[in-house]
Parts: C-alpha cells; structure tokens; sequence
C-alpha cells in the first residue's frame, strides 16, 4: 500500500486530527478548490471557519479536517489551486509545549498550573522561568522545573541571553508572560515570533507601559480590564488576542482595582492562550483572525 | 444571451446578493459540494458558515453570495449534490415587511420604530396592531398605520379572527410581539410557524408566564434578563433566538426590575429581529443556530 | 404656625423628597453629626450613601430625604457641624431641564426622545440644536423645538455666540451632547460647568478625538466601548460618568464597528443622564464619586 | 484603666477594625442613633452602608468600624437606641476558617486553594472533605489535610454523620460546597444555618437539580450560568449571594457548555466566599441584603 509505504512503518495508518490554515489573496472559488482537494483526500471536514478581509482583499480559512492524512501530498495538492504567495499550515491538534516566564505574582501562573493539572487546557507546561524566586514553591508543588534567572549584576543583553539559554533548552511552542514585568528586546523576540504570549493589565491602547492600574485610578475610569496580546518589537503593540473587562467605581483605589483586575487577567490569557493552542488564531500585519 | 432569455426579460442581468441555507444529513463532502456548485454558477461567496449537529447527524451552511443569480437551475443543481430530504431556501438580502403587535409599554415599539426610521434595522414596519390604543399617538407620529384590535367583548377566537384579519392585509414576513402581553393560540401560530418573533422579560426558562420581574424578585435572584424567540404552541417554550442579562441586588423592587429590565428587553428584540432579517438564524426543533 | 410663616404662604407645608449631597474634609463623626440634624428636623431618610477617598482625605455623602423641608434652616444647622470649607447642596427630586445638542446621527437623540416621551427617563427635553438639519424632522415629531445653528459662515467665537444664545433661552440645568461633533471652546463651557454631558465613542482613554471607531479597527481591538463624561477644557478628558463596553472580533469593519457601537452609545448616555438627574454623581477634581 | 481592666489583661489596648450588621424593624432617625453611639465610643466609621426594604418596613446596616472596641458596651448601648427585636453582631475583620466539601472536580477547590495560597482570599482552609478520593493529591500539595469520607455502604444518616465528625472537628465559619454532589438533609444544614455556601452550576432557579448543563442544551439557551446561594432545606432554593453568566451559542454541546462553565462557577463561588467572609451579606427570609 501506496499509504504505508510513505509513512515508512508497517503499522497501519491511523485516524488523526488536523488543523489546516489556509492564507492568501482573495479568488473566487477558494473554498469549493480548497474543500474538494480534502474531499478528494477522504477527508471529513468537522469544522470549517473562512474569513475575507474585504479591506485588503485577503481570504483566511481554518479547517479541522479528520481522516488518514498524507500530509505532503495534501498540501502539494492544495498549493496547485491557490493563488500564488498562500501560508499554508497543516498542524496537529494534539497537546502544545510551552514555558512559562513570571515575576512575583502568582494569580496567572496559578491558573495555568492548575488547569494545565486538571485537564482545564490542553498543554504541557515544561517549565517556569523567573526572574524572581519567588514563585519557585508554587512551581514546584506541579512538579515542574522552575529556573531562576534574576537579572541582578547582568546587562539587559546578558539577561536576555541567559533567559533564552534556560527558555530553549524545553523547544517550547509558545512562551507565555504570566505578568512577567520586564521588556523583552526585539532581538529575543524575534526567537519566537508570534509565539510569545502576553497578559497586559489594562484594556490597551489605553494605559500603555507601567502602572496601568494606577493610571486607571487618576484617569476615574468605570471599568478597566486585560488585554493578551502577541509580543513583538513595540511594548504593548502587538497583535491583539483577547481582551475582558470588568466594572469598577469611586471607592476602588489604585491597589483594589489591581487586586480585582487579577481574576480578568488570568480569565484573559488562559483563554487567549486555549484559542491560541486551538489552532484558531491566524496573525496578519498586527491584527489577529480569531476563529 | 442565454441568460436573458432565462429571465424572461430584456433587461441586461444585474449583480445581486442571496442568502443560501442549506440544512440535511451530514454527509462527507458537502461543503466541497455545494461551494462548487455556486463556484460553477460565478457566484461569489461573501460569507460561509458552517455547522454540523453531531448529536443528531445534521449539516446546516449559511452561504452568502454576491453575482447573477439563475435560481431555479442553481437549486436544481445543488438538490443533485445533496442528500435526499433536504431543506434550502434562496432568499434575498433586500428589506423585510413586519407587522408589530402591542399593548400598553412603549419601549420595544419605540426602538423598533426609531432604529427603523434611521436605518438602524433594515426593516419595514407596515403597521402596528395593539389591543389597547395607548400607542397609537408614538406609531401615528412615525407615519405608520395603527390598528386597534380590542379584545373586550370578544372571546379569544373572535379577537385572534380581527387580529388576522388586521395583520394578513400586510403581507408580513414576520409578526413582532414588542411586548404584546396576550397568549396566541396554536391556531393563530400555525399561519405563521417559525414567523412570529417574540420577547420575554426573564432569562427563560427562568420565570415562564406572567410578571417574571416579581417572581424574580421574590427569588432574590442577581441577575435579570430577557429573551427573544420564535413562538410555538407551549407558552414561553418556542427556540430561543437571542438572550441577554443584567446585574440587579436587593435593593430593586420588583417594578425597578422591570424598568431596568427595559433596555435589555428592548436590546435583545432588536438584535433578535436583526438576525432574522439577516436570515441568520435557523430553527430545528425546538432550538436555533444562529450563525 | 411657624412653618407655614417661613414659606410665606398660606397653604400647608407639604411632604416633599430632597436630595442633600454633602462634600468636606474627612473627620470623625460626620455621618453621626450630618443624620442628627435631619433628624431633629424630622426628616426621614430614604437612602443615605457615603464615601471616603483616604487618599485625598475627603468625606461624600448623598441623603435622600423625605419631609417638611425648612430649607435653610436646615443647610444652617448643618453648616455648623460640618469642617469648614463645606459643599452641601440641597435638591428637589424633580424633573430637570435639558437642552440636547446634535449634529447628524440620530440615535442618540431618538434614545433620549423616546424615553423621554414614555417615562423612561424624568428628564424635560426643552430644546433640541443641531449645527444641521438633518434631525429636526425627528425633533418635531416630538413637539420638541429645533433649532439650527449652523456653523457654516462663522468662526468659531461666533458659532459658539449663536449657540449659546440658543441654548441659554430655555435656562436648563444641563447640556446633553447627543453625538454633537464639533469641540467646544473652555469660554462656552465655563458657562455651564460640569454641566455639559457628552457622549464618547469610545471607551476613554483610549482612541481620544476623531474617529475613534477607525483607530480601534487599525488597533484590532476585540473590545470596543462609550464612555459619558462631563466635559471641561480639554478634549474627552471630562470626569467620567459611566462607560461600557460590546465585544467585537476581526469580522467588523470600522463602519460595522460604528454601527455595533450606536447601541452602547445611546445607552451609556441615558444611563449617564438618568444618574446625573438622580443626583447621584459628585464631580471632584477630574472624577466623580457616583452614588 | 477601666478598658484594661475588662480586656482581662496589661497590654495596651490596640486599633482592630470591626463590623457591625444591624438588621431591625424600620424608624425614623436610626442611622443617626446608630452612629452617634458608636461616635460616643470614638470608633472611625471606614464605611457605612444602609438599605430599607419598603416592602416589609425592615432597616439593614452595614458600619466597618476603627477603633478601641468596648463591644460589649457598645453593643449595650446600641441596643439602647434601637426598637425590640433587633438583630445586632459585631464581628471582627480578620480571617476566618473554612471547610471546603468536594466530590471530583477540581477547578472550584483549585482556585480557591490557589487563592488562599497567594492571598487573593483571606480564608483559612482548613480541611478539605470529599466523598471520592479524586482531589486528595491536589488537596496535599498545598499542605492541607485531604479526608476521603466515602458514601460507599453507608446510608445517608450514617454518611452525614461521618461528614459531620469530620468537619467539626475543624470549628469552621462556614462550609464551602465547591461542587459536592450530594444533596444535605435538613439535620445536617441545621448544623450550620446560613453557613454552607453551593455553587450551583446554572442561573437558578433556571435548571434546579441534576445536570443543568444538559438541561440548558436540550433547551437551547443562549447564555449560561451559576449561582452561589447559602443552602437551606429545599435543593438549590437557599438564598442567593451571587450569579454571573457566559454566552454560548448552538455549537457547544452539553460537555462543552460544562467545560465553559467551570470559569464561571469558580469565579462567582469565589467572590460570593469573598463577600461573605467579609461580612458584606445578610440573609433575611430566602434572599440576601449583599453590601
């Protein structure tokens, strides 16, 4: 059989899960060329999402296709009818690896530990890096590595270096800033591009940069609120992945609208991180399709 | 031109958009299928969402398409790709005729009646009917014929007789129950099954029949709300359209519930009625999706 | 009797309902001292609200009472209790005045009219005035009197001096500014401080000045929102009344973000309104304390 | 000094902070009585908060109180002041003890166990009791004592009995059902009246009893919820401290509706917790007073 020969293994082949995302210039008839290819290829289409920037005349399609995959032949297949310059990606859906870089506060990492222990997301977190100990206790009761990096007596450079040796040595999918408080460099994240995640603790663009909560506080809002985001070279401009706010009045000060922002935050990057491991967020220039 | 001559008209063909949604047995390929059909007909997809009810093995699509429509071939080809027993509906995107029944509470009416003068809804509101006269005076002021149906001194077959009679003349695509605070027979719901669109001030199935706001008062409940759906033949039980809620506390009494209730109400109506105007909502059984 | 002789009339004093709004330095005993006076002028309190902000070391608190009012003898008798350097206004619960401004955009407007009109707000629209023409025939629907006041021909000292003239016949308590799109100078509003209410499209601070709708789409934000504020000297930096917000996704164009946003708009602003005619908001530097 | 000699010891007196919760029939002038007494006693009012139900003429207040106590005289000279039949408590500010009950799902006790570890809930847990032994690893991590009280051969008096040794033994303020899934008898509620706090997973009293989930999936909901409510003798009917719910639409199965809920049960069980160790609720009848 043609099929096993290919998988170079006697043992038979398997019905597994894939995700293909699919990113080029818009055309008529994309998703009927798309479509049939899988068809074609027997496989079972459970969930199609397409999406058309009219604007820019872009057309991004995600499909959960399940069956027996000759996955080369499939994308060999899919690129003779699209357009020319596509992104395809074919990807499991199976469990992602990531590491997690932290501060001092505890809430985000918290509920990624325990979601992550129970089932909540389906991901494997490798490790815990932080430029603090302080959460190495917390770490630890998962029994999963922490590594302190502190950045005392190093140069941002070194840091960075240094943060990279500890990061990389797990192969991470993603890298997740659970309220890690320190700036990376463009040249760290062009490691990891598109794959850093971050929690920032205000509703962005507004309260950009240091002590969101306390600007929110001086500024009198009525509501404040999280923002997880892609990281790339600009602090706080990357592409938005989710976003939730909550109420709040007169009597909150600075401190208490922190401390009831915390059940946002952490509700905000897991969920952008659940969508992002989902396979359902597509980044373009420096907005996000989320399907 | 062949086409013209399909059209029966020596008008040139003219670009237009149609809504397709297709609803059957899941079956392997249908996307494929049906995309390449309207890919054969130069049809332009706009939009594509899919889904597929795995508990009972059901596909339903909503394709939006832009281009010139041969409709009768279009879904003579389509039956050729789908499985038997389907159900699909061609409909054009253009503005919709209602018919809105009341009471006394002006709010649902008064939202309809603005959103439609200043294009918030594409809708046509061709006249109100009200069993009480109280909102003659806010439909006359907007130009649209009010139609007083008491029902004092008639027993319920003979009001629901004048209220067809005074709704048929029409030609609604849909009846709009903005408050309207009398039950329909079953009879009456027949000539418009799955057309008659209503709002209820609870969060169903919480709080079915009459006054919601004092039984959620006397439950001590949090959180107050409203729901828009299709009527059927059980009181308050027809598929849910549209849900919305919100956050009260002890201090409310039962009638500050129901004016803080207003705006919901009012929101999810409208919302609602715009989601059917968009054909966007399909209804199975007793439930809808709503793509 | 005395009372009767200190309102110099001859009809009997009657029970009315009064707001009393008291804002000092901190100190101990004040709810104490500030309840012992209504008391012994044996008025009942409906509602009593307090507030401290420890940082700015401030006392708030709003009281609503119900009785035989002696005006002034009461703010005396209060005044001398409370520190010096006191604000305490003592206001009837009533039906206040308000003069709406307009530009184009109707929904605003047809909010405040509807509820107006229905009771859904206790607000008197005295006047309404657009800088076009575009809402007078929705104006007058309402018997409500329009008035242009085109900018068209003027500069801008001019336009304000015709606006004002406008406006200022019809005395009101506040100005609502229902999606009025042109900046006021610090001169018209020193004439009616921390009485002009406007609407922002947008959640503040983020996306201040013009089309904020556009910035959020080029943003990517999933979250867009309004915000009422009092407006003062410098552009949608007002003391914030109320905000909220919808969510959105990569799916809306700006447009179809402007059109999502009417909805939250209109609310907001009437949400606002209802709570400044309630007397239930302090302005304090750039803040306010809403009870 | 009088203060040492009844405080039984020679430490200086010091500062605490205590709530008073006064719940009594309705008269005039009793927030002015109430805090001239505690003025008299130099005590700092930090917050005061009154409510008057209207419907059954009963006065609510919360005081958060700053000083050197005399509580009993305080509370002497309160009652002094007040009409018969008061209810007065004076309590302190500071920690209070729990016992969490448990069943097999961990995101309710991980959360609040993660909570009470970095302080996001100032609780003492002090003994975790499940009726599985599912969550006893999760329970040790964090060095809290973990008892398997299984219902395996027993009856449920025996079972009760058992649960009820073990808890006591613990002295908690309150019990904390964090998905228990049994239901209590009336014998043993009686144990703790107004003391055991369920989280129901549904917006109650949508969806009372047994899988609410799958409930709100055969009917179609659009939006889901939970409910913390104390737990009196009638299933899922106690008072209700606080709800929150979450969109859903057609795509989510009843399994997907449950996982989507877990988010929000552990976040409305949390803050009701939150509330109710901080004395900010009071039960009158079947509803609360929440300040």
């Amino acid at each position: 059989m043609q099929q096993m020969t290919e998988n170079q293994t006697n043992t038979p082949p398997t019905i597994t899960r894939k995700i293909l995302l699919t990113d080029c210039a818009d055309a008529q008839g994309l998703i009927a060329k798309i479509t049939s290819v899988c068809f074609n290829h027997k496989l079972n289409i459970i969930k199609n999402s397409e999406f058309v920037d009219n604007a820019q005349g872009r057309f991004f399609m995600r499909t959960e296709l399940e069956g027996i995959f000759n996955s080369e032949q499939l994308l060999q297949d899919l690129r003779q009818v699209l357009p020319a310059k596509n992104h395809m990606t074919l990807v499991s859906a199976g469990k992602k690896r990531i590491v997690v870089l932290v501060t001092k506060e505890a809430h985000c990492l918290g509920d990624l530990l325990m979601k992550a222990y129970y089932g909540g997301l389906s991901v494997e977190i490798t490790a815990v890096v932080g430029n603090h100990d302080a959460l190495r206790e917390l770490t630890e009761k998962f029994n999963i590595p922490f590594h302190l990096v502190s950045h005392e007596g190093l140069d941002r450079i070194q840091h960075e270096q240094a943060l990279l040796a500890a990061v990389s040595q797990y192969e991470p999918d993603y890298l997740v800033l659970a309220k890690y408080m320190r700036v990376l460099t463009p040249d760290f994240v062009a490691q990891y591009p598109n794959r850093i995640i971050n929690i920032h603790h205000s509703f962005l663009p507004a309260f950009i940069g240091a002590a969101p909560y306390r600007q929110a506080w001086e500024r009198g809002v009525k509501i404040i609120g999280a923002t997880a985001h892609f990281v790339n070279n600009c602090l706080d401009e990357g592409p938005i992945i989710k976003q939730d706010v909550i109420p709040v009045d007169h009597s909150y000060s600075a401190l208490e609208m922190a401390r009831a922002g915390r059940d946002v935050e952490k509700s905000v990057l897991s969920k952008a991180l659940q969508l992002v491991l989902n396979e359902q967020v597509v980044v373009y220039g420096n907005k996000t399709v989320v399907f």
